[in-house]
């Protein structure tokens, strides 16, 4: 940046949801902006575990920040990872020592797994927060059908068809509804010693229900379809270990239980991305910045935390961690921003609630939107169509819809590749 | 396989296109197959190059093995990497140590790089044969352009912007057309600092003419597209040394010369899979087994090699290594077989030339088809036809098919996601 340039400089750390629609709502005649991630793509999040199943290509729900960014003049984009903010200099600092002014800062850089403090875990049970998070389920979820038909003795080869979900919200119904489709679908007649329809999907949620952030009946209405699709439904159930070969867990009634599989997920806990300690606030539980209605932190009030870092409020309500949120987020801090170079009022946070959406499997979802609820066939084509609008990119819309018809129309998965290194012990085993 | 079956079994060892012929081509009715392969997908080599300068997705270009031979129900299909046959025993050893018995084998491996005794250069300038391969060259690519966009230094951003092919054969020069096309098109307006047209694309070649197994008319036209494209076309170069920052290259006056680049690609050389070896019989200076005519190996009438693996030769003129020869050839050895068990006299392989096509980059392209040459748009039409003929599933020629059009009309690139790990030394530099 050798040219001096007269507008003060927002820095927007994260190229989510949040950071992409902050960036876009600040105007070029009040700011300069750069928009700082570590991957060089935005990211469709609700759609990953369509990735993870093998549904779609990692590149069909994700688009170059810079291409979103382009016709933008006045933002720049940057390839980095930041590690830590220095609030009393105003700076940025990356994991490679270097630095980076801001007048403003927008921190948005969401949230990433949580193993509740195991994080030994972690290698059994992968979570999905990236593409790479999504390639390596698909690739062990493949792998495991690979590998039971490889096996002659018929007890290993049922710990091989086997998998776990560990956790009950979106993603866990989401991706149980998928793992239970490949198995009766998808890989009905590829195999000529196993059956895949004998694979045992279970999925279990600590809470007394699954989708514990929707309506209780939109709640039943998920566990009886995905009992109909064959998935092991378990509530009340915290897993107290995981390990390569079998998940052990207690019940409601103090009893352990062990269920041997060689591959399970995570989706339960999530936490906030470490950046956000650096700005010595305050916190919740998961980590989020308690932000104040404005967006911007207590005592620093040209720093502003949106998205899922956030612990947002609206009207004294908690605000969900849902993509509409975000980006009606990332839109107000943009907002408030020229309001303060302006010498205007900042205006607080106020979340419009567009409802809420999960999809079970094949034309089968829930929903509400307000008072309402939605079931069945008619949730799962407002999910579609919900989806295929907030997907960024007139190109992705085209592609995922294309192969969303042809999945539906022929039960097959277009993606199924295992890629990448197989650890050699489970390619041995 | 608990069950006798009383029909010979004939293991085929590689899922390409060599191998899928021979698998289907073999009757039920005589024989059950084991088709054998370290992944689980058909690759489509030819359009290899397209992942990775980020036009195509995974995905497009591969299909589940198991589900191209789905129908057939004589067929198996086997996740392993063998690693050595035991001709004497008739059997197939895998790299766990596990084996598999045959009485009839067709080896079809096919090649994989070589650097020409210098292993060391492989980390600097990878080569293209799996999809790894091509979005690691990808992740190079699209990271040097990030990368420049932080350089201050112009010399070292010139560095980054510099990308070396080393090889001038068909996949050098597609590789280094669609690269050419990347800096002067896809990337046009993404970067603020950097103008991506300034990159420079070198092409080297060690012989006096790009594509020499091409008619030098040919050599000659796609030298000169590729100079229209901006790529500094350089033949008669040696290269003697790589390494991450530089290439050593030594010219046809013998004058030593050093091109600093941070990208650089191998399109050079291939060399049989090292699995031929075990064979024990005569190959080549690449290591290409030397079958008879009818495609069995010297001394052992129940084993076949066919494809890039095998030094084949048709009417004593030798057979290129393309993927309608493998084809061809994977279905001679079937009926060879055939003939074997049937008591009948095996016939030799008579390769049926059908042309050669490569694309120099947008709506341009060389190729042959008999005395026939083909310049330009014609071959490229020509070429874009084929390549859809013969992709391997209906999904991926619409897929494909959609996002060539897409790409040829708006000149992006739709694949530009930055995966997998980028090396530390490569993000802090």
């Amino acid at each position: 940046m050798a040219e001096r340039d007269p507008r003060p400089h927002v820095v927007v750390v994260g190229g989510g949801f949040a950071g992409l629609e902050a960036a876009k709502a600040l105007p070029g005649s009040h700011v300069r902006v750069t928009v700082v991630d570590r991957r060089n793509h935005h990211l469709f999040q609700p759609l990953l575990y369509q990735v993870a199943t093998a549904a779609l290509n990692p590149a069909d729900i994700a688009a170059p920040i810079r291409s979103v960014l382009a016709k933008y003049q006045h933002v720049s984009v940057l390839l980095g990872e930041v590690t830590r903010i220095d609030t009393a200099r105003r700076r940025v600092i990356f994991h490679d020592g270097s630095e980076l002014d801001f007048d403003f800062l927008i921190l948005a850089t969401g949230t990433t797994h949580s193993y509740f403090g195991h994080d030994d875990w972690a290698e059994h049970a992968p979570g999905l927060k990236t593409i790479e998070d999504a390639l390596e389920i698909r690739r062990r979820v493949l792998y495991a059908y690979e590998a039971a038909e490889k096996e002659s003795d018929p007890e290993r080869r049922a710990h091989w068809l086997t998998f776990v979900v560990v956790g009950g919200g979106p993603t866990g119904v989401e991706l149980a509804g998928a793992l239970a489709e490949i198995a009766r679908f998808a890989l009905k007649n590829d195999f000529r010693r196993i059956d895949p329809g004998e694979a045992r999907v279970l999925l279990l949620e600590g809470r007394d229900r699954l989708l514990p952030t929707f309506n209780p009946e939109l709640s039943d209405y998920a566990a009886r379809s995905l009992g109909d699709l064959g998935v092991d439904v378990r509530t009340k159930v915290r897993v107290t270990r995981i390990a390569d070969e079998e998940v052990e867990c207690l019940d409601a009634y103090g009893q352990n239980f062990v269920i041997p599989a060689h591959t399970s997920l995570w989706a339960a806990g999530v936490a906030a991305s470490p950046v956000a300690a650096s700005l010595g606030v305050g916190r919740d539980r998961a980590g989020r910045v308690q932000v104040q209605s404005d967006l911007t932190v207590p005592g620093h009030d040209n720093i502003y935390v949106v998205g899922d870092l956030a612990a947002m409020t609206s009207k004294g309500q908690p605000v969900p961690g849902l993509a509409p949120a975000a980006m009606q987020a990332g839109r107000q801090a943009a907002a408030n921003i020229v309001a303060t170079i302006n010498g205007e009022q900042r205006t607080p946070f106020v979340y419009w609630d567009k409802g809420s959406l999960a999809t079970i499997g094949r034309a089968s979802a829930v929903g509400s939107i307000g008072r309402f609820k939605l079931y069945g066939y008619l949730a799962w084509l407002g999910w579609l169509f919900v989806h295929i609008l907030y997907l960024v990119g007139f190109r992705n819309r085209l592609l995922v819809m294309f192969q969303w018809v042809w999945a539906y129309v022929t039960y097959q998965r277009g993606a199924r590749l295992i890629t990448g290194a197989i650890d050699q012990k489970r390619l041995t085993e």
